[in-house]
């Protein structure tokens, strides 16, 4: 038998993180997790990135601690910050103070270090321009450039082994990642996706990201399999 | 007195970025260091960046700690491998051992989401094509498409302040690069280049990075200042 191709996945334990890996999985690739820690308030996280990668028994995930809370610059990573709850949904050209600076960038330049070592061409992210319109990173002209600097950048593209960066959510809303996802077999029960859980891990069900994902449920008229503090 | 105008300069405390610093002094710009600890085996490299950043009376350094060793690939993070002493100069297409994944893009990420945070739109980082020719990461393609997807990457570039990363020892060889250094009063003897220094922190005089820097020096008939374990 041969054996599959390997492709690295940022993994966060959220919603979009985890479809995209299902999908990596059906494109046919065996997947390496990179999931991230970086002064999160909650380890929510992690754990949850760790349930997906047993549910889909991945062979190899990578756990990197970043010293974002350093640089600071957003809400998540200060902890003077307060999570915005209840806010009107993000403007076209407004960036939420939930974006932290260069992330997605920073995070796949550690993709790109791990596919230079393990010689891997594919990576995948689970960004989406139709959700963060606000977030410069989220765009399919981020990925697009992203994707020329890292041909030029390492020893894989310059030997001509071209690296893609797979982005299979650009198009896709919060439903129809879900519907997506669902196909494949995901249990969101074990995704975590809220930027401000309790102690329990549950999730405040008022916070963008948690409005977002419930907006995605509520268009496919199913329950969220999330646990919430409040039931909204 | 208009206050000058920042940029943000990679600062190892080797002979190329000290020279880099002083460059940008010289084009007028008010530096912010950034510096880098990552598994290196020795802290010597952090104490000259120290001492370069006084010495330039730089008036903000960051220290950021990142998990290279944790991806490993290369002899320079990870702690078994043997930094190659003595070998023939690298071939054009030859990587050599000491080449850490990603490396460059890496920094240069934390420098744009630095840039993003303090809206600094100049970056600085030493990197020469002529003396690094097996390293992808210090090619001006690399450059350039770094740039060009820092400016996707941000609200800086989106919002069209043009980020412009600085490479003003591209084109010099090491004994130009310190022609230039010491036109501006930069004192070498407090810069750090060895792979591979003693617990004194002298370096070895005998790795890639050392022969090159005391080619440099011997081209221009000038007695390298940095302490030396052996006599070269």
């Amino acid at each position: 038998m041969k054996s599959k191709k390997k492709a690295i996945v940022l993994l966060s334990g959220g919603l979009d993180s985890t479809t995209t890996l299902a999908l990596a999985i059906e494109r046919g690739f065996s997947p390496v997790g990179l999931s991230f820690t970086y002064g999160q308030r909650h380890s929510v996280e992690m754990e949850a990135a760790k349930k997906v990668a047993d549910f889909f028994k991945v062979e190899e995930q990578i756990v990197l601690d970043l010293p974002l809370a350093q640089i600071g610059g957003n809400v998540l990573t200060d902890s003077s910050g307060e999570v915005p709850h209840n806010q009107e949904e993000t403007a076209e050209d407004d960036i939420p103070p939930t974006y932290v600076p260069a992330r997605n960038t920073i995070f796949l330049s550690y993709a790109l270090a791990v596919a230079e070592v393990k010689e891997i061409t594919d990576i995948f992210i689970g960004v989406s321009s139709v959700d963060y319109s606000g977030y410069p990173d989220c765009r399919p002209r981020f990925i697009e450039s992203f994707e020329e600097m890292a041909n030029q950048a390492t020893k894989l593209g310059m030997h001509g082994n071209k690296i893609k960066i797979h982005a299979p959510l650009m198009q896709l809303d919060k439903a129809q990642t879900i519907k997506a996802g669902l196909k494949l077999g995901v249990d969101y029960s074990i995704t975590h996706t809220c930027y401000d859980p309790d102690e329990q891990g549950r999730a405040c069900g008022e916070c963008d990201s948690c409005r977002l994902r419930l907006k995605g449920f509520f268009r496919l008229g199913i329950e969220d399999p999330a646990v919430y503090r409040k039931k909204p």
